[in-house]
């Protein structure tokens, strides 16, 4: 709890003077002002970040925490649990598609094994961070004790820390955890007070496995009465070990001054939790796609995040952030990378003022 | 014409077994299928356009139409007609916006003067292949000549085909030309009979601008009369000689089977006339992002296309569709880098078939 209090007080609104500088250095380019639109408020919103008027391309992380749930005894999720740990070793192989698109955008991939339910071999780019061997069942009690819930989050705050201070200059949050949609949906679910419209099939449910996960989360709401006025309760009652460790990663980050992008809908649970927490952490945060998962726009309205992808994603993992890593890179190489109307004798800067 | 109906004659609908075959694969890799959504639509697409059931990274190259339009006397423009020979130059020199995006992505630009009303010197990138200085001022008559449109529409067919006799795989529209909202708002007007409501401020009338543009695309309709039924009287009586340069491009690229990603207003106001020429051509389009634009959405919808990037960019020059190609690049990578669950020991492939 210390920890998280210590994040917590480290955390600055973004710097609204370096935006501002950032701002008339886009609008002296040879565009008209404002007209690439994102692209702008991104480049801006990381010179904010970072304090610098002209960020320089920052190296990448992508931070992909694992973990089980003890919700899918009630029957919520269509794989079995043994794939958490096959997917690891896929990941560590390089062979999901998450390596696919972090090698194509040129960020590091980290595993955290922070709540698999099976003892892991050592693999490369994992590391072991357990904190218990998968939650309990929401549907019965809370998931985690508040001890865990913590310590998964100071995970998230230490690796982040340490990734931040070997050089990463952004992150993306990744996730891998059969069954984590149910936990993600009961959070919203939490805020909203509504459930069936934010629950979906995850990776491949029936109609009828749909009214399963609706049953489990009516019952971990009504057994466990989560504070929604305290978040931490709500994380501990509701959600995931991996939930709680991105917790930690986006506030850990946000400590640091180092922009978050955000994923799919269990990513974005996380992300919830963090700006309950601490709702200037919103500042920090690039929202990268909308999943397809029908609960996700709700919970993206519910922050308050405008994402630019729409390509009807729906398999987490980190690949909505990793795609989007290049989108960020083209935002800051067009504040280097252009000329001015000064530079290129081009007319009718002043026509746009 | 004999060239127009030439290539018209060649385009046929991309190879539904070589996408069967590219599903079949994607399924066989370790995500549920169909969880990367468009990411996997794009792979088929490709593979379908191609005939290869796991094509290569195609060479990229975006082709940059320049025009004029007489329309600007109407008062149609923020900008004074001396920007396009301008920003011209400044493309040669690589400091416009889509000279950063290109280089982001791997892409080569070329600039092509198809109708700039001045005479351009020698630049690095730039082929000079003007059919007249700028077009007529369509609200007192047709802007081009039937003759004229054809001749830079051959233009287009011309110099796609030079790139892809070079090796260029994957093309992306790109256009420059002030006052050319103003031709592409008249065109998709002609096609739904809404003026107000396709016509924005481009690149940053005011509100009374705004009117001036409405009246002149409503003389345009008015005097010119043209007749849906013959897209080519759409064209050479509302268009520009980028405009109808582009849907040269289009039909060209998709005639030798090479897939072309759309852009913003005008470049998709090419794509109506291109599709009105030949429906199949839709078959080759992916379309990149929905402009600010607000007539762009209207166009999407009538021509039937679905884009994946939501920037709220209004800066046209191809980059939106440069943007795309890393992630359609992404797709294709998908393809050919990620294991499949055999491979991957990951079990679970049959629950989800």
């Amino acid at each position: 709890m210390e920890k998280l209090l210590d994040v917590l007080a480290q955390i600055r609104p973004i710097d609204r003077e370096v935006m501002a500088k950032t701002q008339k250095r886009l609008d002296s380019l040879t565009k008209p002002p404002g007209s690439l639109g994102v692209l702008e408020e991104i480049a801006c919103q990381i010179a904010g970040i970072t304090g610098q008027v002209c960020p320089p391309i920052p190296p990448k992380t992508c931070i992909l925490m694992a973990g089980d749930h003890g919700v899918v005894a009630e029957g919520v999720s269509a794989f079995p649990q043994e794939v958490t740990p096959q997917m690891i070793a896929n990941f560590a192989r390089g062979g999901a598609a998450m390596n696919v698109i972090t090698r194509h955008v040129g960020s590091e991939l980290v595993l955290v094994d922070v709540g698999v339910a099976a003892d892991l071999p050592d693999m490369p780019g994992l590391l072991k961070r357990k904190v218990a061997y998968g939650t309990a069942n929401m549907a019965v009690g809370p998931a985690m004790t508040r001890k865990e819930a913590l310590t998964a989050l100071k995970v998230g705050i230490d690796v982040v820390g340490e990734y931040i201070t070997r050089g990463t200059g952004i992150v993306g949050l990744g996730e891998m955890g059969i069954g984590n949609t149910t936990p993600s949906s009961a959070i919203i679910a939490a805020y909203t007070g509504k459930v069936a419209e934010v629950v979906g099939r995850g990776t491949g449910m029936s109609a009828q496995g749909l009214d399963i996960k609706i049953r489990a989360i009516k019952k971990a709401l009504a057994v466990n009465r989560p504070d929604t006025s305290d978040p931490l309760d709500v994380l501990c009652k509701l959600g995931g070990l991996e939930i709680a460790g991105l917790v930690g990663v986006i506030l850990g980050a946000a400590a640091k001054r180092v922009p978050v992008i955000t994923d799919g809908f269990i990513s974005t649970a996380a992300v919830i939790i963090a700006t309950q927490l601490c709702p200037i952490v919103k500042e920090y945060l690039i929202a990268s796609h909308l999943s397809e998962e029908p609960g996700h726009g709700t919970m993206l309205k519910f922050i308050g995040l405008k994402p630019m992808l729409f390509m009807n994603m729906r398999l987490g993992e980190g690949t909505g952030a990793a795609l989007a890593m290049g989108l960020i890179d083209a935002a800051l190489k067009i504040l280097l990378g252009m000329a001015t109307f000064a530079e290129a004798a081009v007319d009718g800067a002043l026509d746009q003022q």
